[in-house]
């Protein structure tokens, strides 16, 4: 039971951006353009970032949404995010990636845990300044969501449907859109 | 030095806004709404619980900000965000900040932390809902900066008095103002 009466029983994070939606909104421009706007890695690439650090968080909700929406749009589908989130190194991803996903396991260990020699490896794996900047950032904004999913108690659903067809609305038309709508329906 | 090649000399998370303005709007909005906002926490309470936390997390940059901006606008000022910082529990802040202040503590210890006893005694101290909410997002959102600006090894100066005059600022015109100023600045 959440630690806090939500208005709504919505799960995870939906229903703390339905109780706060003042918050809910630019955090949901965050996602958008962090997980979706133009930039050199797919979204797939970046949505398995974020799967991953909500799973070494074990944030259920975070970690099923977004294990769902990277298998949406990653060639190999969930089998691909489920090597991943066992052993990266061993996953069929390229070594960029293998060298991101090591940076970010990193930032969900602590601030100060990414060293020298883990940017050196990317770099050497074709990785550039600006995706070891958004793959820290979304790292860093996982932590971020698995601690305020969890640390307010929030109901996560087991059926793995609930995440897959949501995971289609995300590809579709994007957080912000869902959320608008999301918050529309409550009025 | 930061571990990526940034667009300015900047410190902190200063020069991440100036290099990726993108996700510095949304950021800047969130924090705005989240310690600025309308609330029944002062702002110098909110700000507190940033400072707190950066502290845990050993985040020199946004500790040194924050607890600046929590002193400009605090009874006691850095006396009692210094108090606060070495142990909240014997700090002179209310009971209610005190038992806000364990719930931060244990939302920068990892996302599962928060326990029904420390939300209880929050209750019991006065705390309503939404400052429950605001406590677990803020805590959590500073888990997220701190690891941005340390994930990314960028510079903390050292002088007070920087932290301190910008206080001034944060408090008069607010996180989105000057990061709209200092865009228009650097084109």
């Amino acid at each position: 039971m959440p630690h806090i009466t939500l208005n709504s029983d919505e799960p995870g994070v939906r229903g703390l951006f339905r109780y706060r939606p003042e918050t809910a909104r630019p955090l949901n421009e965050l996602v958008d353009v962090l997980l979706r706007g133009p930039s050199s890695l797919t979204p797939g690439e970046r949505e398995l970032i974020a799967a991953q650090v909500s799973s070494l968080n074990q944030c259920k909700y975070c970690c099923s949404s977004h294990s769902a929406y990277a298998a949406a749009q990653l060639p190999g589908g969930m089998d691909t995010v489920e090597q991943v989130r066992a052993s990266a190194d061993s996953a069929p991803v390229s070594d960029k990636m293998k060298a991101l996903l090591a940076i970010a396991a990193s930032v969900q260990q602590g601030s100060l845990n990414v060293t020298d020699d883990q940017v050196a490896a990317a770099r050497a794996a074709g990785a550039v300044d600006l995706e070891i900047h958004d793959t820290v950032l979304i790292a860093a904004v996982f932590c971020m969501f698995n601690r305020y999913v969890d640390g307010l108690a929030t109901f996560a659903p087991d059926d793995p449907e609930l995440y897959a067809s949501r995971a289609q609305r995300i590809v579709a038309d994007g957080y912000l859109a869902m959320l608008t709508e999301s918050l529309a329906r409550a009025t």
